[in-house]
Parts: structure tokens; C-alpha cells; sequence
């Protein structure tokens, strides 16, 4: 019997009259002779109504307090989706993380799943139930509950399919699947129908928010296709799979960007390499992704992050200040970073170079020029941020009208 | 070091305001160099919040369903109260019933709490940390999330403070203590300063809200003082404990009653006294309270049952048709039933012979009287209650200028 894991993002079940509808979708896959196991986040607006409480307690919650409070808002969809299930005729029942088996580390507030433990999954599947699990959430060794941070239901949804072997996971989403770019921010992105985890992946690390990276590399594990889709509109999304040629003219599959980036700079570092090395291991360990740059002839060292990360490394940097030896910090925010996203991109120089030229063209100032191996990235002003996207995504060929005249 | 255990009702963290205020209260007695766990119910409004949002999805919830959902209520609640005693400087962590090693029976919604492994609570005490727990829940054997019914938390508290030896038990709430009727009904009610635990129990059994017979029962077990008292006012409240001495002069200690009651009648009962065995333990199965009367000269079994177990008795009985052999069932709602309540009522008939003439008096028809060790029942029509509780509470010497004067 083949197996399908579906996961409802928050707007998805954002209303009782949304739960509803979820569960006529859970029951056609079932229909159809699945078993189905469904992940949920919490209902839409819940998650805000929980911090603005926090809001009215204390400046600084723990992130234990936090993650307890938070991953109520799950268990409610589940309880509810289930209930939904049952008043149509469909056996279900709901799991919160910890009772679907999912541990994870100890870094409360942005856990990583280490391994599920799908017993009484799979035994409520082999009753035939529709199993309904909390997304975004499971349990310390310790017995604490942990949240899994952005993307948190995604990477449950992928982490689960990973280990039930299961034939698809379908991601239903508010958008209708993966773009060259942000169709919000950008008008003439174009969807893509078909991606490698390679792509995906890099899409995702380089801030295509649509998916966590953390939920592809979980798919791409055991080859478990991921189709994202819309929760509202039935048209074709994205799937992505192991399957998919690369097409050879088209080096460059997307344009991301994130528009509030903090660059954090300590200067006159004695040890610019090892410094590096040792704040890497010191972020991987407080699971912050951050982009880390040497200037080691000016004894600089770099890091790009995001906004909700700054409090914490400003932390972690003051602590470690006589470890890492440097003069002072200095901090600046209003910045934004784009890249471009492709495959073997060191070896491809003139992605580089043009990158340069058409931000020149448009008047973007670059403060910044990096590259790895699956995107070349710029660090611009803030407020340069719209012309910047829309004239690399326009340069790379990936505007739909010229997507659309390649494959005619 | 001495234990407190302090209870806090719904209406007593109904916000963010007033569960800051609680932790203040947490915070005085801790500073007098207590130990405290704290047992806190969902905040004011959630559970009606949640039983609406139910009610958009289904007509008939399970119950395994509808504890997974309003169990999230007194999470929401720990974590906020935890937060708001890390603000002000003070050690406290937050656990859930299963974390706090609640364990209960399997009768979902009404469960009875087993036995408590207090391993994780002792030793965060040991380090010092205000415990908050979440009441009114606990898990089963099979790790499903229980609720344990009307007056969980209490019970909570109770059986907490029990299996933690703790000094005494603080139940705060919305009355500032026990009285000798409901002070809301009956205006000249007068509170008890000092009450045995037989005399509580006796209360509760009858239908005194404000404790659950089951939290005494507890706080008896171990001979757990509790102490019932106003969470806004600073007034003395009602002490329950082992040491009271009973007051010769006065038999009937308050007057309680329930104003929906059910009856429900097996007619032409082939075996009344067996059905009357059976019935009774199939309802101690369900955990569902029931005065059972048998007329065995008429073959009629007649059940007094609260509202919100009506249509569960019916389909308990229902089933069981074929094994209890009666013809027909009858049922009559809008009944009220009004007792009072003291020691060895058997042998003094004088009560129930004053309560039949006391209601007649005031035109209140009796349509059934039933009596038992520690109560004298009658039920009547609801249009009565009123003026039968009050002619019972002033006939019996309860009105406060009455005790005022006995005790000048």
C-alpha cells in the first residue's frame, strides 16, 4: 500500500470552515486507496495571539516557556482536523510531536529532528486510520518540548516522509510552488514545474522562502519526491524529485534575495581563519546560518545575518571576545543580499561579471561580491533591493514571456 | 524545608494582568522559604473559546480528541505563568500532566489520576525552581493526553500535594471560601472557617462546587491541609484538615442542591436490586455520579443524573436492554434536587421529618425523598428551588445572623 504525507501550512487551516476543506482533500487521497499521514501548523493568526501575551509578561521569554506555549498552537489544528475527519466518516487521530515520536536536539526554539521513532504511526495506520501529527514540534532527550523554528512543519512533513518511506509528500502551500523569484516581489517570475533536491536545495539555502532547506535535504535522503502545491487553487505546483535533467542552456534557475541582512564586522582580529573556524562551529552549533567572510589582509572578519539572529551573535561575539582577540565590532543593518542561483558557479566566471554589469547599469552600489559553489551573492542598500532583483532576474533570461518563448 | 502547593482557577489567571498579579502571590510564599509547585487551570474564556471552535466541526466530538484540545489551555497558562516568574528574577519551569508524571486511568475527559511520579518535579525543586504544573490533565498508560473532568485542577493540587507530602494546599478562587449554601443563591449563606475533611466530603458529594469530592479525598489521604480562599480579596478563608471538632449543637451543616437534574426511569425491571448492582458499576466505570433509587414493589428503578451524562446513561442503558430485562424507559427533565447535609442523618429522622414539613410549609412539593448516611435529598420541580433552599438554610439555623448569634 503506498503512502502519502500531506502537510497544511498555517493559512491552510487558518478557519474552522479551511479545516474543513483540509479534510475533504485528506479524504480524496484516502479515497483513492492511500494511506495518508497529515501534518499541520498552527491555525493562522494563533501564533501571533500567543506572543502578543508573551508581550504582556516579559521582555525576555525563554526559549523552554516559548517553545511549550507555542507548540500548543498545533496541537489544536490536529485535534480539530481529526474531529473534522471523524464527522465525515473517517477513522483519524491526532499525534502532537512527541507522542508521533519525533526527537530532536536540545537547541529549544530551532531544534533539529534526530530521529522518529514511528511505532504508533504506523500501527494507527495499519488500523486504517488517517494519522493527523503536530507539525513544528517534538521532544528533547530531556522530555522538554521543542519547536523546530521557520519551516518547522515542513520539515516534519519531509522528515516523516523520509522515514515511512512513504511514495510522495505534498506540501500545500499559499503559493502554488516554486518560482524563479518571488512572484510576490517580483511580477515576471515564472513557475518552475520540475527541480532536482540539488536546485531546490540551493534555492532554499539561499532564501527562496517557499521550503527549509532542513525539509529538502530530509526528502532528498531516501529520494521522497516533494510536490508543492496550492491549498486554494487546483492547479499543477512544483515537484521536486531525483529525476530531473538539468537544461544545459540555463545556468542560472533563480534570483533570491533577503531583504533585511545585518552585516556584523570585527576588526583588527588577530587570527582571521581560526576565528572563522571556531564562530562557524559556535553558529552550526546554535543552528544560526549565517554567510562568514575573511578579509585576512585587513584582518576583517564579516557575517551576514538575519535580523532575528543579530541579538544573538552580538552575544555570542562579546562573550568570545578575549577567545577571538579583536579590537571592536561594528554593526550595520538597512542592507539587503541577492544572489543568483545555479550549479558550479566558480567555474562559470562571467555569471560573476555580468552580475556586476547589469547592477552597475541599474545605479545598485555593490558593498559586497561573494560566490560559492551554487550562487554568486551581492550585498547592496535596502532600498535598492527591487531594481536590483528585477533586473538580474530579467538579465538571466528567467522573465516568464522569455521561459515562455525558450520552450515554445 | 516545607512544601506549599498553590492552585490558581481559571478566573484567577484569566489574563495576562492577572497572572502577572498570581506570580507575585507565587513569589510571597516563596520568599518565606517555602517550596512551591504551583497547579494553574486554562485562562478564563479559553475552554469556551475551543468548545465553539469544536462546534463548527462536528456534532459529536471524541473524547480522546477533545482532551487533546483543551488540554492545550493550562499549557498556554504554565508557560505564561513560568515566564512572569522569570521576569521578576525567580527560578521556574513549566511541565504539562505527562511531564509532571500525571498518570490516569483510560476514561477519557473524566479520568482518574492513578499515581503521580513526582521524580521530575523533586528534583527541579531541589534546585530551587518555582514547579508550575498544568492541572485538570494527565496521560494514559497508552500516552494518550487525559482530562480529568469538573474540578480538575483541584484535584491537581490535591493529590500533588499529597503524593509530595507537601504542608498545605492553597486552592485560590473565585469565592473566598466555603459556605453553608452557594453565597451566590442563597444571600444569607455564612461562611465556615473550619471544616473536617468528612464534612467537605460530605459537602462536595452533594454538590458544593467549589471543591471536587475527589481533591478532598486526596488532601484526606494523606491528611493534606486545604485552605480555600479568595484570589482577589485578602480575606480569611476556609480551612479543610483532620482536626476539627464536630459541633454537638448543630446537625445539619449547609444546604446544597442542583438545580438540572434528570430523571430517568426503568420501568417493569425484572431483577431491581441486581440491574441496581449492575448499573452502579457500570457508571463507576464511566466515572458518572447517579443517585439510584429502586421501588422494588413496583419494579421501577429510578436514576438522578446531571445533564451533561443524560445521553450517555441513555445509551448505556439502551445497550444494555436485553441484560437488565424492563419494558420501558421514562424521562423526566427539569427536576432540581436540594439536600442537606451533616453526619449519621440515618439515625436522626427529626431532619428528614423537619425538611418534609419545612418544604411544605413554603409550598414546595416533594417528588421523591431519599436519604443516606450523611444527606437528606429531596427532589422537586425546578420552579421551587429558590424558595426550598432558603426555607431549608434559615429552618436549619444556617443564616449567618443565626450563627452570629450562636456564636456571641
Amino acid at each position: 500500500m503506498s503512502t502519502i504525507v500531506q502537510k497544511f501550512g498555517g493559512t491552510s487551516v487558518g478557519s474552522t470552515e479551511r479545516i474543513n476543506r483540509m479534510a475533504d482533500r485528506v479524504i480524496q487521497e484516502k479515497n483513492k486507496g492511500h494511506d495518508v499521514v497529515v501534518v499541520v501548523s498552527a491555525m493562522g493568526k494563533t501564533t501571533d495571539t500567543l506572543v502578543k501575551l508573551v508581550s504582556e509578561i516579559t521582555t525576555k521569554p525563554s526559549k523552554r516557556e516559548m517553545d511549550m506555549l507555542l507548540s500548543t498552537g498545533e496541537q489544536v489544528t490536529i485535534s480539530l482536523l481529526a474531529m473534522a475527519l471523524q464527522q465525515r466518516g473517517v477513522e483519524a487521530i491526532s499525534f502532537t510531536g512527541w507522542q508521533a515520536g519525533i526527537q530532536t536536539d536540545s537547541v529549544l526554539g530551532n531544534a533539529h529532528i534526530q530521529e522518529i521513532d514511528t511505532k504508533r504511526i504506523r500501527n494507527e495506520m495499519d488500523h486504517g486510520k488517517v494519522v493527523v501529527v503536530a507539525g513544528f514540534q517534538g521532544v528533547t532527550e530531556d522530555g522538554d518540548i521543542s519547536t523546530l523554528g521557520r519551516g518547522g512543519s515542513d520539515i516534519t512533513a519531509a522528515a516523516l516522509a523520509s522515514t515511512l518511506k512513504a511514495d510522495r509528500c505534498d506540501i500545500y502551500t499559499d503559493v502554488d510552488g516554486v518560482y524563479t523569484s518571488d512572484p510576490r516581489f517580483v511580477p515576471k517570475a515564472s513557475k518552475i514545474n520540475s527541480l532536482s533536491y540539488e536546485d531546490m536545495l540551493n534555492l532554499a539555502v539561499m532564501g527562496a522562502g517557499v521550503l527549509h532547506p532542513r525539509a529538502v535535504k530530509h526528502a532528498k535522503k531516501f529520494g521522497i519526491p516533494l510536490y508543492i502545491k496550492s491549498s486554494f487553487e487546483n492547479v499543477g505546483g512544483t515537484l521536486i524529485h531525483g529525476k530531473v535533467k538539468q537544461i544545459e542552456s540555463s545556468p542560472v534557475i533563480g534570483v533570491t534575495f533577503e531583504k533585511d541582512i545585518n552585516r556584523v564586522e570585527m576588526f583588527e582580529c588577530e587570527d582571521v581563519e581560526g576565528s572563522r573556524e571556531a564562530i562557524m562551529r559556535e553558529l552550526a552549533t546554535r543552528h544560526i546560518q549565517a554567510d562568514v567572510y575573511t578579509q585576512s589582509c585587513r584582518n576583517i572578519l564579516s557575517l551576514l545575518i538575519k535580523e532575528q539572529d543579530l541579538q544573538e551573535i552580538l552575544f555570542v561575539l562579546r562573550k568570545e571576545k578575549d577567545r577571538w582577540k579583536y579590537s571592536r565590532i561594528e554593526q550595520r543593518s538597512s542592507l539587503s543580499k541577492v544572489s543568483v542561483i545555479g550549479q558550479n558557479m566558480k567555474s562559470q566566471p562571467e555569471i560573476k561579471i555580468g552580475m556586476c554589469k547589469m547592477l552597475l547599469e541599474n545605479a545598485v552600489r555593490v558593498k559586497l561580491i561573494g560566490e560559492s559553489s551554487i550562487s554568486v551573492t551581492a550585498v547592496i542598500e535596502k532600498s535598492h533591493i527591487q531594481k536590483a532583483v528585477e533586473s538580474l532576474h530579467t538579465g538571466f533570461g528567467l522573465d516568464y514571456e522569455d521561459i515562455l518563448k525558450a520552450t515554445v
